[in-house]
């Protein structure tokens, strides 16, 4: 154990960069950079469907979406539940991307893992020993998204949670923290991604939507994030995105997605990796 | 609503202060000022209950105790769990101080009502949405802390899940913040006390032990926390606190706690009001 | 030397409690809680004459009042300069109140020493060193503000730029640090009081006008710092603060000012201290 | 004027890009990025000379190098003066290299202007009016580094205190803020470089080495800033960094700066960028 109390996750206990299947022909935690996309809720099967397709072509190498949303206040929209899952489902199985989505409560993890390639904890969640331990005992990838003011070692020692559970396959997600300025909805800490590998073999991906809270801070955020050592990117598009039933003014249209994919791909480059393309088939109907 | 989406939780929904009756002889949020005294974790049935009268002699007149604790790290004590529960209903009963313990998860909420007279919600836990909405079907009042970095308007926005729900008997609870200086371990926030109170018509209470997590600093942070209005101070008190199984380093001791008391009164009698002590006749065995 | 290398203002090189002598009716650092008023700025010689009389009546022992002001926009009012300090010792004298007022620059020490009985260097001005030197060669005690974003530790090593100057009459003072919360204008970190004093000898004050930006937050936290061990408030009083050219909303009027001297005695008295009064008899014109 | 009170640097006031010629060769906020390499401190002549020629090599553009240290603690090396500003400028001479090195006081700025190209104001001066003033009438440029908790539009302010004096030469520099985790010594906020470039014209540039103030994390960092639209990056680079006589842990070697600039020379490539190169020959001996 080290000083911290952390065992599993630390690079004492394992030296080598871990590297997750998320399916067939998707890892992270390799040479390649995953580029996760999707709206920030599902809000209807048409939309995530048809959106998907989009930004599969755009380069997109996983989906993702929110079907339970944890919402500050209780008079918002809180997602579609069960039916945004199994839409979300859909798109994935559509276009052959795997899907990532959030999971709340204890009692949801089955329902969930059944639907979803990867299970996302949310910030607000880092702590919710319960739900880690629960986590903890499934087969699926568990993304971890560090807490609005989480320290680096608390961050992992929630990961250590899932681990003691059983389940190794952790993606750590850097989303902002709390910062000073009302500049910016959150302190987007890249430099939380090369600090937290040192002390993990766990893969680290950053969300410069979240990050920034601001739309046109998100594309040069997300190469920032790359150039710093991020093995992917999760960003928030909608195809209207004033329109969006959450988070519209952090997710950005898909042409600037697609213009983003062409960077990124340049600054993966830069830094000796590459970006991940969805090379599996879409299944034609 | 107001312009943050609230609307039970505000002054502008009901003007005047709400008074929650925590038993016969207790309430929170009126002239009187509660101290809510015990341990961080309840580690014994003869600890709790040996505490228990010792506090309430010293001028304690509600009982604190974790049964289930959130711990950083999965390998830390805790809690002795439905064991701790009991323990610290009978020492609740032997005393005749009203009990305040933690609830994690949505699964245990009607364990815990079952047994305690206030059931907390822990700072961790303060965005824990499903949990909000479960424990506003109690019928027990709902202990809210502030979350590490939550602003006000977040935290009035958690209550309004609890309230949403129908409980409207909601204590908040300051217990110190994400600060930058290592010289403690939070940042105890009192201005939030008179800050929050003009926004809310709920009690509002201050937990120095957690704020400061220093000993040394609890008691002149517990005169703060009453003279800047606080309904209630809530202090760790252990026999031995450099032998406590967690949060030894912010415990004091017991003397140190009869000490408090009495300058507990003559600060809450300088700003116009009384330290609620304990009438109610402890039952002979 | 300490492990942060420090040697004249730490508890291992003097133990006990350092007291200075402001005047020869005042001290700072005695069992007498010191009550420093006054506008934010020095607007005219009548102003702070009148004003300075109400402030005696109601209770004040120090003056302040500032002629030279760090102001964030160049465009805002940048006080009087020589010729508010002039008047603000007019008002000291006319009324018997010894002066505190900022000094913001080598050049002016001189002059702002010639004139006041504390200098005062600012929170922006926590780390300038060559002022810091400077104000180490004066013979008048420095009130040192905390930096907005200062550990303990470096608020202390920039006093001891001053006692290694060879002036050791230095007052801490707190006046809140940057928070997250846009609810208050700053963090007043109360806690700061005692947690410094166990590190240092000299005398700790606090300021909740800055510290809150608040007028309404100003008597609640005046009474807590005093309740956490304060030596001395520091409050901005203005005739009709909605008219104050700086700090308004932060700027209690002079009735507000007489009520809380009243419950700061009562307060003072409730941890064992009481409050010092002006006794010196004020000369007849 | 903005609802901020500000003027001359706003985006309002100028909507194209200020470049700002260096030297004859050199510009920071065109297309060209910018190195700025150097020690933290100038520790003698020979050591300053030969490392800049070294760095010349390497790939940098500027020298920097401190001769006025601000030192938290008065016990620490304080810089060699007047004798360290001779041989930086020697340095330059000999090398063809601008240099920027910092000034603290105003009685020292017409030395400083003297010698250096770039004058630049420190974060713990960022709101040192008189300071900020007295720049604003030299002719040479001024890097304005970001105060350690300085919002966005206070660190304009400053800015705009510089322009006011009529000097409109103005390079801001982000080098991070404080942050909670000690995991690192700062927080490098990255995010600021296209957050505050929205809001002015000037140019925007980074510091890693302070950002982070960690050697491994100056590399990873200093490409993220590019990525994220720096103008120029400014890195501590020292022959021996474990014997620098000021912030070692956080300087790099002469051979990981030779990397490093091959990388940025790449990733400005990836954002449509170049990497400016030191043209102007060097003259011999």
């Amino acid at each position: 154990m080290t000083e911290h109390g952390l065992e599993l996750v630390t690079r004492d206990h394992k030296q080598t960069d871990t590297v997750i299947a998320v399916s067939p022909s998707v890892a992270i935690g390799n040479r390649d950079v995953c580029i996760i996309a999707g709206p920030c809720a599902v809000e209807s099967e048409s939309q995530i469907v048809e959106l998907a397709h989009v930004l599969r072509a755009a380069g997109a190498t996983i989906l993702r979406g929110g079907a339970f949303k944890p919402r500050t206040s209780p008079y918002t929209f809180p997602g579609l539940g069960t039916k945004g899952l199994t839409s979300l489902r859909r798109a994935g199985d559509e276009t052959g991307l795997p899907v990532v989505t959030e999971v709340m409560d204890v009692g949801s993890v089955e329902e969930v893992e059944e639907h979803a390639d990867i299970l996302q904890i949310g910030s607000r969640n880092m702590q919710n020993y319960p739900l880690l331990r629960r986590v903890g005992q499934c087969v699926k990838p568990v993304l971890l998204k560090r807490g609005i003011a989480a320290t680096l070692w608390e961050w992992l020692s929630s990961a250590e949670y899932i681990a003691n559970g059983g389940n190794l396959e952790i993606i750590l997600c850097e989303r902002g923290i709390r910062g000073f300025d009302p500049a910016t909805r959150n302190l987007f800490d890249v430099t939380a991604v090369p600090a937290v590998k040192r002390l993990t073999h766990l893969p680290v991906i950053a969300d410069p939507s979240h990050g920034t809270g601001d739309r046109t801070l998100v594309p040069p955020m997300a190469l920032a994030a790359v150039a710093a050592g991020a093995d992917a990117v999760m960003v928030e598009v909608h195809t209207h995105p004033d329109n969006a039933l959450s988070d519209g003014p952090q997710s950005i249209e898909p042409a600037v997605f697609e213009e983003l994919v062409k960077r990124l791909r340049l600054v993966a480059s830069a830094v000796g990796r590459s970006v991940l393309q969805a090379t599996k088939p879409v299944h034609s109907p």
